[in-house]
């Protein structure tokens, strides 16, 4: 089934992600350019305290605007994943975390990059600030799970990562109280 | 708030998207190169056949591998957004819909991409095949939308825009019958 080649060439290195393009055989013979962000996979982070989430408002150059969405972070070269989520939650929300959930996996563009990312939700939190990324602009904002829930279905939240984290979150909670 | 510079120059150019790279001043006054996508914007079709929904299994370069998730395309230059939906539903599942429900947007990648999607749901489906592009290698397979909903919970299925949509559906659906 596959057809990609390997002979792939870098047309981009950023300080986290790469422009891969590969000239790949299509089913019927014709040759494509195609170009992949090879990425080296990410985290998001529910932080819960109580019933409330501490989401960010992020300035992201993709859109030259602020943006709702919950804590998130690139992994560092070979860095664990765990360990890429506790660092980020304390550099962004300010808190840590002592117990830590991984929640499934997903994968936000597969028609654009091979990134995938972690879900995890976080709990018992307390405060302990890390410095942030010297060019990340965000300020934390709390608004409750039940109020997220629903942002999350009636199309208020817009970033699909965190759309996807709440509603797995609500799901394992649920099906903890369950239990 | 703004800290984005206009002055981007564009690295690769492809059929559906194109790599830009500005450089941006920090809040420490450091210069950054930061790579964004620009994303002429796309659609994801949630198409329901009574209480089943058309889903693909699709080759993706980026993983190099099939994987599950909602017919979805690009726009072309220009295109509307439902002309768009309308005509990747018969490219992909080989259906085409009477009904056609805008149910919200979202953004894959904010850290990566200013792609906005608009998520369809599509209804009173009936074969109208169009040819797929090309480059393309799907497979329909139908699921029905309630083991959906648990693998978009649990964490079965991946793709975020395709969780992100069948939640989505879920939901309008449980109001319209509310109503």
């Amino acid at each position: 089934m596959s057809n990609r080649t390997r002979e792939g060439s870098i047309k981009w290195q950023g300080d986290a992600w790469r422009l891969q393009v590969f000239y790949i055989e299509a089913p019927d013979g014709r040759i494509v350019e195609k170009g992949v962000i090879e990425h080296p996979g990410s985290v998001v982070i529910v932080p819960l305290l109580d019933d409330q989430v501490l989401m960010l408002r992020q300035y992201r150059l993709s859109f030259d605007d602020v943006i709702l969405e919950l804590p998130a972070g690139t992994r560092e070269h070979g860095e664990d994943w765990l360990t890429c989520a506790q660092r980020e939650i304390r550099e962004e929300s300010g808190y840590q975390a002592e117990k830590w959930h991984l929640i499934g996996h997903l994968w936000p563009a597969p028609g654009l990059t091979d990134e995938q990312m972690a879900i995890y939700l976080a709990t018992e939190l307390t405060p302990a600030p890390l410095e942030a990324d010297f060019d990340e602009e965000i300020e934390v904002v709390t608004f409750p799970l039940a109020e997220l829930i629903k942002m999350a279905l009636d199309g208020r939240l817009q970033d699909a990562k965190s759309v996807v984290a709440i509603l797995r979150t609500a799901h394992y909670l649920e099906q903890r109280s369950v239990d």
